[in-house]
């Protein structure tokens, strides 16, 4: 197919890749041109916007930052969508907004162009190694067409339901990690104040009901004071806002979702929004140091 | 060994039985004489008292209730301590304080007796298949004398420090669970709300970055309205706190502990206390139904 790839950051450079690996013809666009090098060298086609890019692709795949982002590269003055044909199909893998995820699929529709919400898990190492899980929202046809392109970086790849129940579903998988990364956060500050063995403990609580992917993969980092992001903590930020305006929206209460919107919004301002997520532990160091605390 | 088991509740008989076919022979107590039918029925002796139970044992083991429980099997009038001589064991394995378990240990020592802190996590599942993670808080050689009897119905057996540590690492297990229970119930809660097939969903989150042990094992049964005890609410809520007591005396603050304490609180005034910890949806639903929500 000739694929039209918008957005050349850690995961959509890798996903492109698959992609190009996977005998696909590709045509890129980046805001920073360098960041889509390695395709450029590895034969993809260069074009200055999102639309340019669009022009005669077969698929338009877009993988950017915020929902702002994804309106200007898809609907934007010069996004793609304006010069996609009937027949296209269109797959936004941002984590984004439900009801934009609804509306950009309702514009497509309307030129004949069927739009896919397709959000992603699985970090930049899952990027990689082409093991990601891909929750899609959308028309069952337009997924069935979809499938040959998701499967080359997709492991677990399932139809959640009509347009915007992808990002629906990636909202359900930022709810549990964030209440599970305070958990990690508290149980540290916890085991360090009580004058416990950090790693001693992580044997004896990291494989039983306590147990979580968090636990394991970034309690032993931070132990290690190493907060280089796997998963930025900004972005976190933006899906838990997304998250709780949605819950707003339904009118549910979720009151650990927005205890840790609180935090990691705090950790943001703090500065430390391009540290991983694992960082919520230096917010909790920082404001017991300022409260003259443990 | 001689040992006496005293509470002999889901936890304790199935612990007591793997020592019992390991060849010790048993001597027990129980508040409810019913709950050791099994043991004696194999061979135990059954004793009207902690404190008779104690009598002439090597080891004297306790899996009781609350820390008051502890407090009245092994310090009380009729407490085993009493009847327990220079050279024995005396092992705690109740969820109790820290800061009872280093009293327990310090009255103990008085006496010639070694006493550990020794509550476990696993369920009444790992129970039964002697699979347990023990956490052990005492000293290395009354350790070293223990892990005969730990390793009847241990799997993970792993000395934390002094007398208090196992009871603090079991804080910092029930912290863990707590938070990521919450992360569990608020998921399931959104994406009930946002109208997604939860089964699905779970197919999408469940092997990633938001796994944990929580949402594989009881997601499933609150999707099922299976709030059936694997662990009692109002066990949970005891442990709870312990842990918000604890972070108090060491100026630690841990919202996300404070903010599972209320709700745990709430759950077991509502009446669920001896439902599982997963019945916690239940008074999220509850909660959103009074306020008209959804």
């Amino acid at each position: 197919m000739n694929v039209a790839w918008i957005g050349t950051g850690v995961m959509g450079a890798s996903m492109a890749g698959h992609l190009q690996r996977a005998g696909h013809a590709l045509t890129v666009y980046s805001r920073t041109k360098a960041k889509s090098e390695a395709l450029l060298a590895a034969g993809a086609a260069w074009r200055g916007s999102p639309r340019a890019a669009a022009e005669g692709a077969d698929a338009v795949c877009t993988m950017v930052g915020y929902p702002a982002d994804v309106r200007e590269v898809i609907l934007g003055r010069r996004g793609a969508l304006a010069a996609m044909t009937r027949g296209a199909l269109l797959i936004d893998f941002t984590t984004s907004r439900p009801d934009l995820a609804a509306e950009i699929a309702s514009r497509a529709a309307a030129r004949g162009v069927d739009a896919l919400d397709a959000p992603v898990s699985g970090g930049d190492v899952g990027a990689r190694e082409g093991r990601l899980s891909i929750m899609v929202g959308g028309e069952p046809a337009a997924y069935e067409r979809a499938l040959p392109l998701l499967q080359a970086f997709g492991k677990t790849i399932v139809l959640q339901g009509p347009p915007g129940a992808g990002q629906h579903t990636k909202m359900v998988n930022q709810i549990l990690i964030a209440s599970t990364m305070m958990g990690v956060v508290e149980a540290v500050r916890y085991a360090a104040a009580s004058g416990l063995d950090a790693e001693r403990v992580l044997q004896s609580v990291g494989g039983g009901a306590a147990a979580s992917w968090s636990l394991q993969n970034l309690a032993p980092r931070m132990l290690k004071r190493n907060f280089d992001p796997g998963f930025y903590a900004k972005h976190l930020l933006k899906d838990l806002d997304i998250a709780i305006r949605e819950a707003r929206r339904m009118k549910l209460d979720l009151p650990a979702l927005r205890l840790a919107q609180r935090r990691y919004r705090a950790l943001v301002n703090g500065g430390w929004g391009d540290r991983g997520t694992h960082a919520l532990l230096l917010l909790y160091e920082a404001m017991a140091a300022r409260n003259g605390a443990t």
